[in-house]
């Protein structure tokens, strides 16, 4: 259940109550593909620094452990022991990008798995099986992710598709969630729109699904290959037709200077798998940008990757003695610069939440963006 | 200054005051070869699991990030962020079994770098700075660390050339502690016992270099291809003919069954990389042997690692997660298995002076063995 605490202008300041534990939003979502975030990060450490929600793959998770090992063991929040919210994507989007000789039908897609090339069918019903039997928080439709650029024709076909298959997520939904046994029979489930670039498909869009009462609206297929410009005039497009009782929840997205935007334009969640990827290549964010831990320039640093951050990481630890740990190759780099980069997302979203709060919101936007001088 | 707290036979249960603080003996020192473990483990996750010395390896730091990088970073302690007792090896062992182009000769040994392939020489003397120049709490001499098997007349002649090493090897650390801005001015100096398997020549030598008053005695040169029974009567032998009022330190061993052994024969100080190689490989330590996490047995295991267990991990997280994080290629997996292994090792060698000191070590030996049934 969404309770907005504040609005002003498309800003919205919320919590997000679910059987997990209450959502402060905006939020980043820590991403943990396979149950641990990559870059030797536990759950454990999730909660140190400051993670409010992790993010896994249904896709992933289905493939490896498997989705039935997972319920065995009692569901996702057991299995991996986080006892805050969880979020599963649907797969659908890594159906799309990784699977291979891929073949989509009205009941939904064929594909290959990428890992040992096996034929796998995954549609609408079989995706919120698997969610349910991962148990987490918040299932996330199964849809299209639609290619970008994709002609007007391709996106209205797949678009109504992505509707049906909607309709069907949430019929199964319903019925997972009435089964005795199941790992958590307040699974929520939120729908996403989709149109590509394309504003008047978008909004057609969100008007239908505005209507089947679901728990939260995403706003999927962004940062596919479109600029900035168009993903920030889609998102001032779209936000205004999604319920405004409901989270809105803006997918793989993206840089700390996106979720300012996104923000400002009425977004409440956020994920991306750019913080820990960035940190295991050494790529750090600081509060006057992003630099690379492994310039020649650190060699002798003997500040914080950031300094006044408070992450683990900056307390403990040098520039130079970090770039040392990657020259030489050491596991521990990737683990001390995305657990960095993680605490600054999650870090930003509070300074974001309390900018909100505090009516200086769009001073403390201003401010962020000169400071990073377009370096993030 | 090592004291000895309590003597049984040759069981010793001593202290060991260093300006890095005082290590209780016997102890396990923890691997950091490149000033941190393998396995994503941090300088603070070692406080976590009870490390009382770090042990770094000379050569290695010396190629990467460079000892003078370390130097002026104010030491290996600031450096990697340990402020309790840090050993550095020698580089003699690494020179002999990594390096390429090997040439001994009275200076020392002239060999490639297994990284870039330069040529480096490295003597006593250069060993000493290298080390110094890290400001490690006892540094190492510089030592042949002699293949086994070799025959008597190269192991006489490596020997005594080990000797007028070790004499050149105190005159100049001698002199490098009497230096102004030297990182760690009362820096330890532990000498090392040779001779491969022949009894006569160790004893010989054990006597020889009893009388330069080290700061410690190793015995090297073991756990290199001899029988685990060669090796405990080589410290049967040596023993004896080291002073009383020194640590006596078993370099590179090894199994916790061999610990046992030689904690019998009046060894105080171990190390070993074979925790955190085994951790890595998903080989883990438990109260019952050794066990592979990644046997298809462990897929829905709720357990720990190992009941009763204290480590972050066994608290935490159950073979099945773990496992799977393996399978799934998550660095996690071995950090996770690491910190569980280190733990084990640690907390082996706290039961081991809690034996002492409550006179049932004989005991306590005994039960380990038949616990893990021969099989670490």
């Amino acid at each position: 259940m969404y309770k907005l605490l504040k609005k002003k202008n498309s800003v919205r300041r919320g919590e997000f109550h679910t059987p997990h534990g209450t959502i402060q939003t905006p939020v980043f979502m820590n991403v943990g593909t396979l149950a641990a975030i990559k870059g030797a990060v536990s759950s454990m450490d999730l909660k140190e620094i400051g993670c409010q929600v992790e993010l896994s793959n249904t896709y992933h998770l289905h493939l490896r452990p498997g989705d039935e090992v997972v319920r065995k063991m009692g569901g996702l929040h057991k299995f991996m022991n986080w006892d805050r919210p969880i979020l599963t994507d649907s797969g659908g989007f890594q159906v799309f990008s990784l699977a291979k000789l891929r073949q989509i039908k009205e009941e939904g897609v064929y594909f290959n798995s990428h890992i040992d090339g096996r034929r796998i069918f995954m549609g609408p019903e079989e995706s919120m099986r698997i969610q349910s039997n991962l148990g987490s928080t918040i299932a996330m439709a199964f849809d299209e992710c639609i290619p970008n650029p994709s002609t007007r024709e391709y996106v209205l076909k797949s678009v109504d598709r992505t509707t049906r298959w909607l309709e069907r997520c949430k019929i199964e939904m319903d019925r997972l969630n009435s089964l005795e046994g199941t790992v958590n029979n307040k699974q929520m489930l939120f729908g996403i729109n989709q149109g590509g670039t394309y504003d008047d498909i978008r909004i057609e869009h969100a008007k239908t699904i505005s209507k089947m009462n679901l728990d939260g609206y995403a706003i999927g297929g962004l940062a596919v290959g479109e600029t900035h410009e168009e993903m920030y005039r889609i998102i001032s497009s779209v936000v205004p037709y999604l319920p405004q009782d409901k989270p809105i929840y803006l997918m793989g997205v993206g840089l700390p200077s996106n979720i300012l935007e996104a923000v400002e334009r009425g977004v409440d969640f956020f994920d991306c798998v750019l913080p820990a990827r960035n940190g295991r290549h050494g790529h750090v964010f600081t509060s006057t940008g992003k630099i690379n831990i492994m310039n020649a320039k650190y060699e002798l640093d003997d500040n914080p990757i950031d300094k006044g951050c408070g992450c683990p990481t900056c307390q403990h630890y040098s520039r130079a003695y970090i770039r040392h740990l990657f020259k030489a190759k050491e596991m521990l780099a990737m683990r001390l610069c995305v657990l960095h980069n993680l605490y600054f997302y999650n870090k930003l979203m509070e300074e974001i939440r309390n900018a909100i709060d505090g009516d200086y919101f769009e001073d403390y936007k201003e401010e962020k963006l000169h400071a990073w001088s377009g370096n993030v």
